[in-house]
């Protein structure tokens, strides 16, 4: 295995890796994370009459995307040029997908995750006055464009986030 | 079901609730998340000289306990008294768990999945280069104690971070 | 007049102020904003069929007030116990209400106000494509409660929100 | 009306919208924003012996224009270029106009806005003390370069700011 | 020598240490911090037309030291009830001083060293193009009250801001 | 002496200087803070039987210089490419050096200074409870590269961080 761990320079010390001589190139990465809960609690979602909790969700996970390089402590401040949060709501739970895009030295995969695992988080909080056993399962990265490795794409065999 | 969503007022409009009228109590609350690796990723994380991965995501996790309230959108801001974030090295993956403390009216518990799930991400972000498949997984409630609600504790029959 | 410019010191330096010899009451303050557009463009508003301008709008008034010592040098960092905001739709334009709750040694006019001016913000963002001369009128301080200055509340008579 | 809201994709769902394939040009906006207050709490601001109220407000505008995309939900983050925060004081109040300008994909006109809503708000904490009436009225963009819909200025015609 | 390394538990984790059963006392620290300078610099400070680079630096270290928590990991958030920065203009620098207080269960002392080394830093930023040599010496706790180790005062022997 | 204070424009305000017309270049800046104690306490920070102090200090390091922007208020936000944060223990202190690197139109010397500042007041924040006349002494710039003053290098023969 000759690749290294990410953020280490060439003595072992943890940094913010130099990219200067990198080239600025289009990057964009989606990522997912599920939150399951019972049908019952699911159902309860769109019920809510005057606001949708998974609008704030969507709106809590864009801030999220712009905070990354202030939470994850390695990352590069990138120039986010697009953020979307999108939604598709199952019988057993919210599958959420954050997509990121840049034009910079580095890129979005962290963007993706975060923003996911804040909509997620959200989601949580939201609904969990109505079940303490609401879980955010399998975040993981789908997608990934742009960068020397280039492109990436989960297998599709994986379908973690419906399981019995 | 009479439960409602959380933090939507009697009009349905999303709010920070209020929580004046509550008395203030000592709250706590613990959250697991895993961040699941192949046994040679696993293997690889002491192997860094001069630096530990997962010291990097402790503080990580420490520090986005206290940004809690500026991601999830309805979370009161809370004077926390006490933060920890430990990790078990399993063979394949990292066990998170991080714990949040406060004097508060209102409880701590995104806070300790906040932590958690940042911790999580952190060690993702600096693992990622040597494997595209890792994921994290479960992050959930373990324990949560104070408040009109009181104790709680996962059933421990769960064992979400042990797959084959 | 003996009144005196707040957050100066007795020798005329911005600080501050000490608050620490007040008591720890219960404080709540309702600030209100017009964003004023022409008949046309309110009635776009609720015609976006996934998502409403207004729900984006209070989660970002919601978190601003969440940042108000952020934002403004001389305010005290206050544990806010409750944070709401309200729109009322009239035909010329956006009516925007934010109310803050506090238990504290100082008042949270500032959050009130802090969260009315970013809700306007954001809904003028959300509407400046369909129109170039939206303008947010008349932000001010509806109602005050708590603190050694009692209850106040502005005088009815003027509609600062409803122009010709 | 062929225009939409802006920030939703063609779904109807709000997002950072994706400005990946605009070019990078220069762009420039300015907005204006107005304290009223009565000529005897105009007429104390200079009276202060060692600071100057509108000297932390000029600098809580240009740290507030730094923050506009942390604020405004679904702003694009930009490298501001330049940002100035200016005051004329009238006989019934203070005037603020704020400039901001960038080199990016998408306009700077949030940015001006919001340097001059926190500009004001923070004139109004330090003057509040002096006279619950003061309002901060007719926040409005004054102008703005660079970009497809290119030169903007209001028409003069209006005065917001002077009335009786 | 049986004391320990603040903010490790007993384990040696690095931790937001425990102080929910501290009792809420009064607390207040004051450091200093001093800027060196040549005189020819110094005399230049106050030529400003119409602002003083020293009210930038004041509200600089009064922002800072509310974003304490976020800047030191291991920092608990704490309600300040008072920040003041103060500076002597000397023959050969400036001198800060960043006092601060709050009532809580663990003191303020970072609060105020933060706040002191974000003014000397501001102050440093806005005199760098006048001499390249300027430097930020001998950052220190002057003093500090309440909590169980009580009152502190650094001896007054030291003169460190004064050298030749 | 025909050199201006920073940040203020011809008409003598503070503001954030016009950078618009400059080119992007790369830019880096190295400083340096010592933090100083005494040989007892120097020798305990090894001891840590989990965590290193110095790792804490490094992330809080590399953070604080991402934080800039907010920090020092009139600093242009860059997109750093690099930040790194190195430590010499000493005998009787610890030696910070910090770099960091863009590509831009102004420098990253306030980066590499803050940084380094709040990497030193981390390093005193974790040892203060061992001895209270612990002291950050001599922030400075080290070296500077790029833009159109180009390189510059202080003087070798200064050696602040060894005193008697």
């Amino acid at each position: 295995m000759n690749k290294r761990l990410s953020h280490y320079d060439s003595a072992g010390r943890a940094s913010i890796v130099d990219v200067s001589d990198k080239p600025i190139t289009e990057r964009s990465a989606t990522a997912r994370a599920f939150v399951a809960m019972t049908p019952k609690v699911v159902s309860a979602l769109p019920n809510n009459r005057k606001g949708d909790p998974l609008e704030v969700a969507r709106i809590a996970g864009i801030c999220a995307a712009k905070k990354t390089a202030d939470l994850i402590p390695l990352c590069h401040p990138l120039p986010l040029t697009h953020i979307a949060v999108e939604f598709r709501v199952n019988i057993n739970g919210i599958e959420v997908e954050a997509t990121a895009r840049t034009a910079a030295r580095t890129g979005v995969e962290m963007e993706a995750m975060t923003a996911a695992a804040i909509a997620a988080l959200t989601i949580y909080d939201m609904t969990k006055g109505l079940d303490k056993g609401i879980e955010i399962r399998d975040i993981f990265l789908l997608e990934k464009r742009g960068g020397k490795s280039g492109f990436y794409r989960r297998r599709s065999g994986k379908k973690p986030e419906v399981r019995d």
